[in-house]
């Protein structure tokens, strides 16, 4: 059982950023990692369609014998976690309350912002989670539609998306925040403009590494950790192999990616 | 069977644009739109799964009787025309062939200029139809991924736009085209700032409005325009219903939508 692999779903590539933090944190395990990239972006969808896309992603991990699902999408994570919970007997971990507790922890101010796509911030899922560690912690939260696309085009450091993070930002700035939760999995790879927007006095917070942590926890609480010293296997399926994936995915996970395999 | 409406498609909203110029320039004819918003964008996906869900597409229109269909999304016209036109037996219009046509006519330079999505420009379709019209005209084209989200973010006379507009056409503009096909259904709403980086010197072609042109023709040849005075039906249907969709919609169609069915 524990040499079975951790399952990651993600709308598209964007969860990759999350492989990434686990691999660093749990360079034992196994992974299988399933993309919906034929259907992606699922952030500006409504909650009905991606509770729908949701429950299919859990089967196609589930289908892989996993031994833990990883929910990497901060928008399926903040509206359809209960679906995929629901839908399998394994343990699950999300992005979001991850993300959340860690910003309780680190903020002094109790003034938090949150960014990420239409989906998540409508949900005020950051917000309630948040509170709910907290209550007297003020979120300040902003969709920010733009960024996955800028990333998705590979304008990491461009003044074009300088420009944009600093409007979206303002208004958090205004807020006096000290603490940002980059509540999207493409958004660590703009840390450094995100960070010189806000003149470094923001500490940001990756809810992708904040899960590798949950997610170590939770396997040794259900005695699932793989013992084994072995290079793990690491597996990627995705629903659609669009043009430049591979170069695009490396982006986000640090490392080449290795036989990619279409559903 | 005159009376029968016509069909149109889209990935999603953009090919409201589209019936836009239908309602201009045939008043009486009824319509039905089909936008695909569960599974938008088509711009950044492989050929494979495009004509997949065109197919899907077209099987949603005919199960509404209509009397031809009207592919209104550039990215299946480019790439899956095809498979709409084996699917069914009531005649197709692309939005492809037109936009090229005018523009080789427009042309007095025979440099002409095509912007549209990844998938659009990677086929090179509208440089195939241009060149069948005047094999002698150079066709530059350039894919510009951040139109589309700009404009759904509703940034159509930002700063941002501008700056990111300049990047794009700069590869075009020396090579001094006189044209500019706007390849894509989003982007007629950038038409001014498009005007504005390219200072005048640049013909627009909307490729919307040139498919109007088309399908009139369509209708005359066979037998199938509308001979009614009366107001007609614009009916929409779509895949998903996501937050503001109506208000972006209108944008879109320039006009209210009115009631909007979810299949």
């Amino acid at each position: 059982m524990t040499e079975r692999p951790i399952g990651v779903f993600d709308s598209g590539i964007g969860g990759l950023t999350v492989v990434r933090a686990l691999t660093r944190r749990l360079p034992h395990e196994n992974i299988v990692y399933y993309g919906d990239t034929a259907r992606v972006p699922y952030g500006p969808k409504s909650p009905q369609v991606v509770r729908t896309y949701a429950a299919e992603d859990t089967d196609v991990l589930l289908a892989h014998k996993v031994k833990m699902i990883v929910v990497a999408c901060n928008t399926v994570s903040a509206v359809a976690l209960d679906v995929v919970q629901k839908r399998s007997r394994v343990p699950v971990v999300g992005v979001i309350v991850p993300g959340a507790e860690t910003a309780a922890r680190v903020t002094r101010k109790k003034r938090i912002g949150v960014i990420g796509t239409a989906g998540t911030v409508r949900s005020q899922a950051y917000d309630h989670a948040i509170r709910r560690v907290d209550p007297t912690i003020e979120v300040f939260s902003r969709a920010c539609p733009l960024f996955v696309p800028l990333v998705e085009e590979g304008w990491i450091d461009h003044k074009a998306t300088e420009m944009i993070a600093r409007e979206y930002l303002f208004p958090l700035m205004l807020e006096k925040i000290d603490t940002l939760v980059l509540g999207c999995t493409h958004y660590p790879l703009l840390r450094e403009v995100i960070g010189r927007v806000l003149k470094g006095v923001v500490t940001l917070v990756d809810s992708g590494e904040a899960t590798a942590v949950a997610v170590e926890e939770a396997l040794e609480t259900h005695g699932l950790k793989n013992p084994s010293t072995l290079r793990p296997n690491l597996s990627f399926y995705v629903s659609d192999i669009p043009h430049a994936f591979s170069e695009i995915g490396e982006r986000f996970l640090g490392q080449k990616l290795g036989v990619v395999k279409k559903m």
